[in-house]
C-alpha cells in the first residue's frame, strides 16, 4: 500500500509503506473512506517542528472497519467509524472525566494518510455511525475526527452560552469550525479575525457576525470597540503562537473565558500579565472522543455541515499537492480520497 | 497622626504622616478598629519588590466611618465598615461581572497601617456590618478585607464543590483561609502543603484532612498518591512563585481547576506544558468586594472564624516588630490595634 511520508521540510512523498496489521488484540484496521491534511501537519512540513527521520503522516480518518483484534467487543467489521487523533481506552479516570485525549493509555495516530490504518484501543477510540453514510456526508464526518471536535472543544472551553459574545482568533479550519460551534451553542455575536476573503465567506456562512481584519494590538482594539469596550465573554484561540495567544487573552473581558486549542509553539505566558488579565484559561488537545456521539448526531441530522471547510479534494496519490496548496494558502483544508 | 512607612529593605518606620482628608466627593475617612500586615507587604519589605521612595504601607482595614464626601450616598458616619484593598465603583461593567478588583476606576489602598485612612469610591468599596460588632469579632471581620476574601476567591476560582478533592499550595494566611473556604464549600478531602507545625495545626482546625510536607516534585508525587494517582479536582495556589505555580498545575487532575491568588513573581508558564496539562486556570487579585456581603454574613452568624490566622496582636506603634515577626516566620499574620 502507498501512503504519505514526510522526509524533511516540504519533502512529502507518496510511497510504499507496510500494510497495517493487528498488533494487539485491542486493535482495529480501518479502510479510509477519506482522510485529510491538518494545519498541524504544516508545522513539520514547514520545518518548524524537526523531522529527525522519515515520518508517515496523517491523523484524521473515517471509514469501514476491515478487521478487529480478538479483544475488541463493540466495534465490528463492516461498520463505518470515526476516531480521534488520540486513542483512548475510554475507561481510565481521565477518560471518565471527559478528557480522553489525556487517556492514561493514549497513543497518537500518525499514519492516517493512507488507504488503511491501524487504530489501537478500538473499542474506546472508534465511534460507529448509525449506518454506512452516503458519500456526500463523508467530508462532514471526517471533519469530526479532529478539526470539528477541536473547534467544538475550543468553544466549550471558552464557555460559550446562549447570548455570548465571542471572538475567534484564527481563520484556519479549526477557527472556522469554532465559529460554527459558537453559533451552534447559541452565541449572539461572533467576531472572527481574518484577512482572507474566501475564509471570511465561510465564516459568515457558519455564523460570524463581524470580521476583524486588523492583527495584534490593533485587532484587540478593534474587537474591544465591537464588544462595548470591555472585551468578549468567550475567546477561541485557534492558532498557537505567542501573538495569537496574547491577542486572545487581551480580547477577553474580565472574568471571561479563553479556550485555546492551537498547539503552542514557543508560547510563554507571563504570570503577572495573566494575573491581572483576570481571565479563565482552558484548553489543550481536544477530547474529540468525548464529543463524537453528539457531533455525529448533529451531522447525521443535517444540523451542522463542517465538511464545508474542505475547499480542495484530491485523490490520495496527490497528497503532496494537498500539502502545497495549504502551505501556500491556496486551500483551507485538503480532503484526500483513497 | 503616625503610621507605617517603608524606606527600604527591612527599614519600616512608624512615623508622622499627614492626616487623611476628603479629596473627592466620593471619598470616606475610616477610623481603623484594626489593621494588619499582609504577606504581600513582605515582598517590598524583603527588597524583592523595589522601594524607589518612602512608601506608606497597609491595605487591610475595618472600622468606623468618620467622615464622607458630599457625593457619598449609602455609607454614613458611625457605621462599621469593611473594604477591599482595591477600590471599586461597583457599577462599571467589570464590577457588574463580579470582578470589582478590576474596576475601571480601581485604586489600590496603600495607607491602611495607620489610625485613619481615606477610602476612595466609598459607596462602591465599603460594606457596612449589620451593627457595630463586638470587639472579639473584629479580627475575623478584618480578615475579610483581604486574606479571607482572597482564600475564598482561590477556592471559587478552583471550582470547589461539595465532595471535591482539594490541594492547597501555601500555608500562609491565604492558604490557611483557602482551607477554611474549601471546607465551607463542602470539599470532602483537603490536602495542604505545609512544613510548619503551628500552621498545620490551624490548617487541621480549618478542615485540612491531610498534610503534605514534601515540596516540588516530591510534593506533587505525594499529593497524587493521596488523590488516586490522578491529581486533585481543585488546587489553590496561594504563594506566587514559579515552583508553587508548577506544583499547583501538576497536582491537578486532567480537567481539574487551579485557582491562583499568589501575586506572581517571575512566573512564566510554558504554553506547551500548560496545553498538555489540560487544567482550567483562573485567578488574579481577588474581587473581595463581590464576596464581602456573603462573608460578613458568615462571620456575623459565627459560621466561620477567619480571625484565627492572627497569631500575633500588637499595638499599631509596634508595627515594625509585626513585620519582623512575619519576616522571620515567628508569626503567621500580625494584627495591629491603633
Amino acid at each position: 500500500m502507498r501512503g504519505a511520508v514526510l522526509y524533511g521540510p516540504r519533502d512529502l512523498r507518496f510511497e510504499e509503506r507496510d500494510m497495517p496489521a493487528i498488533l494487539k488484540p485491542t486493535d482495529a484496521i480501518v479502510r479510509n473512506s477519506a482522510t485529510c491534511v491538518c494545519g498541524s501537519d504544516l508545522w513539520p512540513y514547514r520545518g518548524i517542528n524537526p523531522v529527525p527521520q522519515a515520518m508517515p503522516m496523517g491523523h484524521e480518518y473515517c471509514g469501514i472497519v476491515e478487521d478487529v483484534g480478538s479483544a475488541v467487543k463493540t466495534v465490528k467489521p463492516g461498520q463505518f467509524v470515526i476516531g480521534s487523533f488520540a486513542t483512548s481506552d475510554n475507561t481510565c479516570p481521565n477518560c471518565q472525566y471527559g478528557y480522553q485525549s489525556s487517556c492514561e493509555h493514549r497513543e497518537w495516530i500518525s499514519t492516517a494518510q493512507a488507504p488503511l490504518l491501524r487504530v489501537p484501543l478500538a473499542d474506546g477510540t472508534l465511534v460507529p455511525t448509525p449506518e454506512v453514510p452516503s458519500d456526500d456526508m463523508v467530508p462532514s464526518l471526517l471533519a469530526l475526527s479532529d478539526v470539528m471536535g477541536t473547534g467544538w472543544f475550543a468553544a466549550h472551553a471558552a464557555n460559550v452560552k446562549p447570548g455570548s459574545t465571542v471572538v475567534v482568533v484564527g481563520d484556519g479550519a479549526v477557527g472556522l469550525l469554532g465559529v460554527l460551534s459558537a453559533k451552534q451553542m447559541g452565541a449572539d455575536r461572533i467576531l472572527v479575525m481574518s484577512r482572507h476573503d474566501s475564509r471570511q465567506k465561510i465564516a459568515r456562512e457558519f455564523g460570524a457576525t463581524d470580521i476583524v481584519t486588523e492583527r495584534g494590538d490593533e485587532g484587540v482594539a478593534r474587537s474591544k470597540d465591537l464588544t462595548k469596550g470591555i472585551g468578549a465573554d468567550s475567546v477561541l484561540e485557534c492558532v498557537g503562537t505567542q501573538e495569537s495567544m496574547m491577542q486572545a487573552i487581551h480580547a477577553t473581558r474580565k472574568g471571561g473565558y479563553v479556550g485555546y486549542v492551537g498547539v503552542p509553539h514557543d508560547v510563554e505566558l507571563k504570570g503577572e500579565e495573566l494575573f491581572y488579565a483576570h481571565v479563565h484559561l482552558h484548553g489543550g488537545p481536544a477530547p474529540v472522543r468525548h464529543f463524537l456521539p453528539e457531533l455525529i448526531d448533529l451531522v447525521w441530522k443535517g444540523k451542522i455541515n463542517p465538511g464545508k471547510v474542505f475547499d480542495l479534494t484530491l485523490p490520495l496519490d496527490q497528497v503532496a499537492e494537498g500539502y502545497r496548496a495549504m502551505d501556500e494558502r491556496r486551500a483551507i483544508k485538503t480532503l484526500l480520497r483513497p
